[in-house]
């Protein structure tokens, strides 16, 4: 960027100094803001083909600003356009490059138009279109899970299950995978729901008041994919609920990702030993020549952080500022776009490396009966003979100390312990008290179960194809 | 609460030694959890009349069971329940009551359900309410918002609209409280998502695999008022998305109350002298006898900081915990109580003080009169003549200069002035660019024109109507 | 609380109309405030006997308030007094008992002192005693650690020291504990500094401005046991950055303290089976007989939001606030004591709970010695026989890949494997490179090896001691 | 930056898959650390230089490497480096340009050292000296401040004291400034406290264990300008609590700025009316040619959020990591990097606008004068005649209501409304009580009494003076 040259500042009329070169760089917001660039485009054209059918403009006006907007459009496209500096912001520079192409009717472009109401409709298309693409990667990740889900109930692969960590109960690891199935439909619907709501053209609001000029903004609103146009010029131009709104979906799924993240680290490591991960996605050590790191989630799990931390700022930037606009809102931009890069490849990294990953059903299956994992299962066998549930817990408690004092699993218990705790249990019975048998008795709805995990996967892929079609 | 007293642990079979009294105190959650205490049993009742149901528990338990909790409950309503640190949390509370009042079948409660899916449904119901609640009370605010709108746009209050807290351009004060009234629909649609999207009974996840026993979980979230049940057992007991989601609406709505509150404690000041707020509202000093501070403001703005603060609590007790429960959880709670609390308090405060407010429109429409504040309209006029807008931009920018340093206003130019400026322009033009004019020019969809206000009044109560027929 | 009851506020003069109810309740502080009673009965006490002193009451009257005060004081230990909501906060409260025993002498109590200079030195004694206490306990984990490590140093126990969670080389464990007494004596000291630059008296700052009485600022700076009057009325009445200060030291604290939980946490699984946790700090499961979980590390990692949660929340009250007092400031309190309380009682709970706790020495030392730990070892043999080290690490690298391959430790390669990986090596060396050894090796200062390890073990204690001797 | 080229990775020995070029991207730091490149570069040139001194590399490596270093560096500083992408980070690209450069003996480098310990180095070496400009930069904002503070106090000009933004009583400019000078110290203690104890230097802890290299750490600590080397291997390449501290320091710092920012605009408004910003450091608007906007202070205070946000994602990222080093701590430099520029260049842009904003006196006064700001002095005339305070300040109260319903000042009620109200009041009493009077009146230590801030500023050039001779 060149901030050498300096062309009169377009509100410049008024003022007797010129402004300070570190107040410019301050100011300045095309180091961010160029990212916009298409956005701000689509919004001239659209507004001033409104200005020609409103009769504001002559056609003749019309087509030479269009044409130049288009020419404008390419050279960034190409790489070949120069950023200044001096010009301030996305619209100052796309405007000024337009004056160099066709001359003053350029000017007549900020006709009925503000800066205000320009970055509040660029920024809008911007983050719309980031909350659409990241509910399109959330279900691209989710229907990558659902299918890792279908895989592994074929086998039945066990997997422990986990209250503070330690061994619960067993699982099915087609469940695990459908718990985050779950999760990720619901980050998907906050986006959606972000969208929706977001869905409202604030061009026309002008600096705050609306315009004199006789607008039809419901015509600039649906030129660019609008639901309808802002119902109140201040709040089309003064409000960031939206960005927040989208920030705090990005803080939900950062939050969900960095749990998927700390359990496949766990996962990976020798301790648990469950699974692999592929080399393409892991990297090595410059000291120590055999390790083998997870780093994709680590750095998911770190980068919540960032997530958090732009919700955070934009919330801080908002509160207390009066309406409508604020230079501090100008603060809304680059946490909007850090958040969305941030969680777009994190997504698409989880979708390519998660098929990639190779559990290790042997082990997985031998940590699930570790830790007396099944003996909730002995604990329900009682309670369905008819001993109050409390009373059960009491006796199996009581047996499993026995057995962890001994150094014993719970099937390794003698008859006569057994009975002695108490008179429905034997060895027969704690014998069929598999990891196998525990899964397959746990068919309540959304249990464990594999019928009711295979009922589960269907109902998903179900629901993914019918909102798939609905697009 | 009295924790000398101490029965043994409910979970105590397998522990040798006792817990220490600290940890005891450290790992309680009854203190914050007894709110929860109609959730709990509401939960309770519902599981046990389905056990019954599915023949699990004879008509009779259940009716030992129901009866118990039900005097449970008003016990705890008449505020004649000893809450016992000691028994840790509400759930072991209450089934600690129940036993002391109907013996040992109490124990045949908690048969097919663990605290995982307990507090699950309990906090789970109580969020959702608490969205609901906060929907409701968001548009009470609104629907007042909505009526001084409708007040002041009767006699056409005009006020300064600002950018960067510079006088900008006149709009109405009805034009102003609609920009909130569209604020805070939003705010109510992201309750109400909200709400919507945490419509799932957990209840019957279990510890977190499911249960062997045959529940019927579509009945018990029925009877819960829950539009189905989670169709994942680990995603029921180990997910806090939704209270995420309330939490983020609550810092956005938070973040809206603090700029209504940061404007009206600018009004009130002695410099703006905008309005006056009833003596009702405000308190005085111990020191200053002449003061008369905007406390409920004041807090209202502050209160943005533990609204955020629950948030990022949070967010941060959620990052990086594994599946399923983990007691970091418990953590979850005490910000969701305060962040409703908080919000409850506000918005009612709102509600009753925006009535009580005086507005001093000759003073608000001074104000708007100062600062050039009719610039634009000048601007304007050149470029209807065909001055592209840029050209215009900068001969009105320098009769500003001129105006400004001469201490005069724009009409106050001499028509030698204005004509040397520009020939379109006369004393006569400038003449006729009074506030009232300039508010009345602005007639785009969304503007400040009056009768442009009126239709956003109309529709916004039309959409009211419509909202509160749909309930 | 009583809120029935209603005196006239002490500020109602100039006043027409009550106040409102739900205003009262909302503007009250008293619920939280009443925390600050000794510090406000020490300010007072303070505050009289110097107006005594420079002849502004007379000894009569200093005698009757500070009569009064300490009965009060008494009152208030004992548990004896009524805190009234309509009284607002803890100083109403305290001065309208004052008035209520000795009548209206109790008036001149606030001569020449406002409530914000009052808040403001209570809240400021009770910020500096808690960051003293904060650092007392901090410190004295400190001493459990490091005895902890001079323990585990006699037989030189060995863990896995990780990387990305990945086994990287072996430690001893004393040298574990040494690096979090690192951490804590920072901690230590930042609490420390805070006390430090927060030990100024802004008591006589009056209002905002200072007062015309004959103040003796020193006096009660002295008497209250601050170093010195703040400078600046203003600051004195209007800055948090103090409370700021603590609560980025605990959130700082909280974060280690999170780390080591989560050490704890991991360490207590089944898979990596370092360690047993006491039955003492550990809790059970309502349904899973078997579970004994690590409740404290978790809840103790889950607090680290809530004191994230509190800095955030207080940042975002200043944030944009004028000078002097504004009301949003009465949002600095609860955060700062639910910071203290929760880092007391977190630290007080690993000091107990460290010695208690039992390492598996083989288990530990059996997982250090998995995953190549030692592969930097032969690559620093290579290095040492005058191969470039990245070279070196190649050739390793390619030996660990050659190993895992086919499930076999480094020793267990062949010495024609291991020569024809480099004429340097044999199996007579990968022999000699256990992780006894590995660990002895590492003796650059601040390194594992036993005797770098026991020096700092001895600077540490050395260190301590000479703290505790200048208190 | 280029990424097609790749060379194999440092550490690719034990890899059978090359990695992903999604993966290689999300994983590289260099894009953002190739500003620790000179820090990298110091860092290396010490640790070489120290390993010829042990005798671990010859005379002729050590020369080889640092001439290789230099010519480095001098590429870098000429912009003539290219950084490669698929080198992953600053250290890879630097040591793999040595090697192009000088060629394998390049690979010594890195004996007895890590990454973890390099970036550790260079990370800490940039933050402390971040820390200490911050510190300078600061300094000189104050000076700057302290300066005005001198020139405002000649003239004693006049200014509303608020509370609550409502006129409480008035003070002397000067004190206003004074009061940002104390604020400004204690947050250049912040810097300079944190950049003490972060003074310790990391090299040499290698991996996290140490090395069996005999390295002469306190040598390399010292040629790096640390104070002495890191007591514990583990905590130096796993410690961030420096960064987090600096960040702190850096959030309250921005929360001080935002509160100015927040006077300087509300004093810059038509209303208020106090001061004109200098034209340099204003800005206007693209379609209100009349706007003069102050948007530095908007933009200083809307980056308070950033500078929050940063320090709550570095939070974030470390809570709840194990040690030592884990790949999220990768995210803790951005951070760092951004808080550092946005607050130098806020101080930079402050030091430069404030003596250059002009104060308009009459206004300050007349507003100074609004409000009843003498009421506290009419009720301490009485209290000093004897009228408890509480009494004294219910009469003013009275007086205030009566002269408020009546449109009138205190000064313009009659004598008999005087006497009415309290005996010892009169209309000359009254008449005494001018802002000026009120002003010279408050001459307790602290207070705005023109000779308590001459003495104040005194103090203050003294103390800056003995600062900045200590260095």
């Amino acid at each position: 960027m060149n901030s050498n040259k300096q062309d009169k500042k377009l509100w410049g009329g008024r003022f007797a100094e010129a402004t300070d070169g570190l107040v410019e760089l301050f100011n300045a917001s095309v180091g961010f803001d160029q990212r916009l660039a298409e956005q701000d485009i689509r919004g001239s054209l659209a507004h001033v083909a409104m200005l020609g059918a409103q009769g504001i403009l002559t056609a003749e006006e019309v087509e030479q600003i269009t044409g130049g907007l288009n020419d404008v459009l390419a050279d960034i496209r190409a790489g070949n356009f120069e950023w200044r500096l001096d010009r301030e912001d996305v619209h100052m520079n796309v405007e000024a490059a337009l004056r160099d192409r066709i001359g003053p009717v350029a000017g007549k472009l900020h006709t009925a138009r503000s800066r205000n109401d320009q970055v509040a409709v660029d920024f809008r298309l911007f983050t719309k279109e980031a909350a659409l693409d990241l509910a399109e990667k959330t279900r691209a990740l989710r229907a990558v899970m659902l299918a890792e889900a279908e895989k592994h109930v074929q086998t039945e692969v066990i997997l422990p299950g986990y209250t503070h960590l330690q061994v619960a109960q067993p699982i099915l690891l087609a469940h695990w995978f459908m718990a985050y199935v779950a999760m990720l439909e619901r980050d998907e619907g906050r986006f959606r729901d972000a969208a929706a709501r977001m869905d409202e053209s604030p061009l026309g609001s002008s600096a705050l008041a609306g315009t004199p000029w006789p607008l039809d903004r419901h015509a600039t609103a649906k030129a660019l994919g609008f639901a309808r146009p802002t119902a109140n010029s201040l709040d089309g131009v003064g409000s960031r609920d939206f960005a927040l709104e989208f920030l705090s979906a990005c803080a939900i799924l950062a939050a969900h990702l960095s749990r998927l993240s700390e359990e496949l680290i766990l996962y990976s490591t020798f301790e648990f030993g469950f699974l692999t991960l592929p080399d393409s996605h892991t990297t090595g050590s410059s000291i120590m020549p055999q390790k083998k790191n997870p780093d994709v989630s680590e750095l998911a799990r770190g980068k919540a952080g960032r997530v958090f931390g732009n919700l955070m700022g934009l919330l801080t930037v908002v509160k207390g500022t009066p309406l409508a606009y604020n230079k501090d809102l100008q603060e809304d931009k680059e946490g909007v776009f850090d958040s969305y890069d941030t969680l777009s490849i994190v997504l698409r990294l989880y979708a390519e490396m998660l098929p990639k990953t190779v559990w290790h059903a042997e082990t997985t299956k031998a940590a699930a009966a570790r830790g007396y994992s099944t003996a909730t299962d002995v604990a329900d066998f009682l309670a369905r003979g008819g001993v109050p549930f409390r009373e059960a817990h009491e006796v199996v408690g009581g047996l499993v100390g026995l057995a962890s004092r001994s150094n014993r699993q719970l099937w390794e218990l003698t008859d006569a312990e057994l009975r002695a705790a108490h008179p429905l249990l034997s060895a027969e019975v704690a014998g069929s008290l598999t990891v196998e048998e525990s899964v397959r008795s746990r068919q309540s709805f959304g249990g464990t179960a594999p019928e009711r995990v295979r009922e589960a996967i269907e109902a998903a892929k179900a629901s993914l194809s019918r909102q798939k079609a609905e697009g």
